[in-house]
């Protein structure tokens, strides 16, 4: 089952930690910017070219110490079908580099409808009987509001590629409480909502003892990921949050199980962003992001041990 | 406001209703896929400029008689980025049509990404100091399941261009209420994202009364449109599930104030897929469609007058 895939990568670089690949056209250094806009035109295929070799450039430098990346749709759609056209490409290039990419989309709908989706970002579309990947992550984000038909069209989907999904449960966002903390009888809405992931999945754990609906729970609420850890027992957790939006590693270890398992953690501005804080023009950008990667890795590693 | 634009709009018409685009390759009439599929191959572009081919008929058949159309981008990320050009040309098309487009979308996400989204989808993204539109439709929905930090930047992009957005309350799905209808407190769960909605969007009232967020409230669930109907005065309501998903005529009805306002009822399939009922080959599909979307507009005008 497909945690399984995640977790042996993480066990294989000792390091639970996730890269977001989520640039803004702002967030690339100026001398990649200039060479797409003079190859490309200032505009959104330039812009798009831009943060494809930005993209390139920071998978090359961190392909063999992180075990995971995850682009963010919105920083793709943004530049309409070419920055689409990038994220396939960006996709591709980092599964041939051996990383597991979870598309961060945070999808959901009514059963016909997600069924869609789980074929362009999962399976694959058939077309004349022959089946076309697109997107074809190794994994995606989902929001569970509408129930489990909305879920489980993905899990179908990525039963037949060793696949996985991670729910929306507890987020990291200053707002996550107004709808997920409300009282609900005896347990709040997010831990509902947990509960119902875990009730979906059932029966879908794999050798590490997780189904194959993982669960987003934000490193900025430790309090929450910790009661959820003990919870849901059979949920592997993405934890977002860390570095830019305040998670500290400390907060973290709690999304982890007694064997380090479990759980990974993302980063995304702390490690694309990290020449910024350098002083640098930005020609040393892979580099930084490198030493960023590896400076989050030993951080969490002070509290988190994976076995 | 914005939601003046549509109701102006469907006042003109005497017509509240939209019609989804939501084209699988398999509801495109063979004539135009085997044209498709002989200019451009039988895969993902092929399937693409058959998708366009059949949109830009719906487009023409329909856009004297219904006000809106609502693209579904599941059936477009499902050809991958040659599907998102497509969706960008159908929604560019609509628009020069005179249509108001909903695209139906559900994103939803922390604040920096949803504006990244909102860009995207509504205000269109700065490139070296430029504007450029990307989907560029009149409207979004959105799924608030975190938070008001979740919805926010698409207002602020939506009041740049007289846009608006709807955000999921009721859903029209067999599993909508497996989290919306918990009990959580004197209310349920769907119940606050709607007074939560309505909340965020107080003081952006137009001319009719309603702000510019409004919500999705399933036209499968009808006593529970009556209740927020008299609870959300001030919110629109996008009503799917009308046809296909079971919804009848007699259930919407509560779902618009006593002028016949504050509402749009969408077909998809009902109307898309009309030829399939007619013994035809497809060849006489866009009158199918046309028909079938004035039989859906008397329908509902048996129990809705539009003052």
């Amino acid at each position: 089952m497909s945690f399984d895939v995640l977790q042996d990568k993480i066990r294989g670089m000792k390091n639970p930690t996730v890269a977001g690949l989520d640039a803004r056209i702002e967030y690339v250094p100026e001398h990649i910017r200039r060479a797409a806009f003079e190859e490309y035109g200032a505009g959104r295929k330039g812009a798009a070219e831009a943060v494809w070799q930005f993209n390139r450039e920071l998978i090359d430098a961190l392909c063999d110490i992180v075990p995971a990346v995850k682009p963010q749709s919105a920083y793709y759609e943004n530049l309409g079908w070419q920055g689409m056209e990038v994220l396939e490409r960006t996709i591709r290039y980092a599964k041939e580099k051996g990383l597991f990419v979870i598309a961060d989309i945070k999808r959901g709908d009514i059963g016909s409808t997600a069924a869609a989706y789980a074929e362009g970002w999962l399976s694959g579309t058939s077309i004349e009987g022959e089946t076309f990947p697109a997107f074809d992550a190794d994994c995606v984000t989902l929001n569970g509001y509408m129930g489990s038909d909305s879920i489980k069209p993905f899990l179908e989907a990525a039963k037949e590629g060793d696949k996985c999904v991670f729910v929306l449960v507890k987020t990291s966002n200053p707002g996550s409480g107004e709808l997920q903390d409300i009282v609900a009888g005896d347990r709040l809405v997010y831990q509902a909502m947990g509960d119902l992931n875990e009730r979906i999945a059932r029966g879908t754990e794999g050798k590490y003892g997780y189904t194959m609906a993982g669960a987003v729970t934000g490193a900025t609420y430790p309090s929450d990921i910790r009661a959820l850890r003990r919870r849901l027992e059979h949920t592997f957790f993405l934890v977002p949050g860390y570095g830019a939006q305040g998670g500290k590693a400390e907060d973290v270890q709690y999304a982890f199980d007694k064997y380090g398992h479990g759980a990974i953690v993302n980063s995304s501005r702390g490690i694309m962003c990290a020449w910024q804080k350098t002083g640098g023009d930005g020609h040393g950008f892979a580099q930084a992001a490198r030493s960023a990667a590896l400076a989050m890795r030993d951080d969490i590693r002070q509290f988190v041990t994976v076995v």
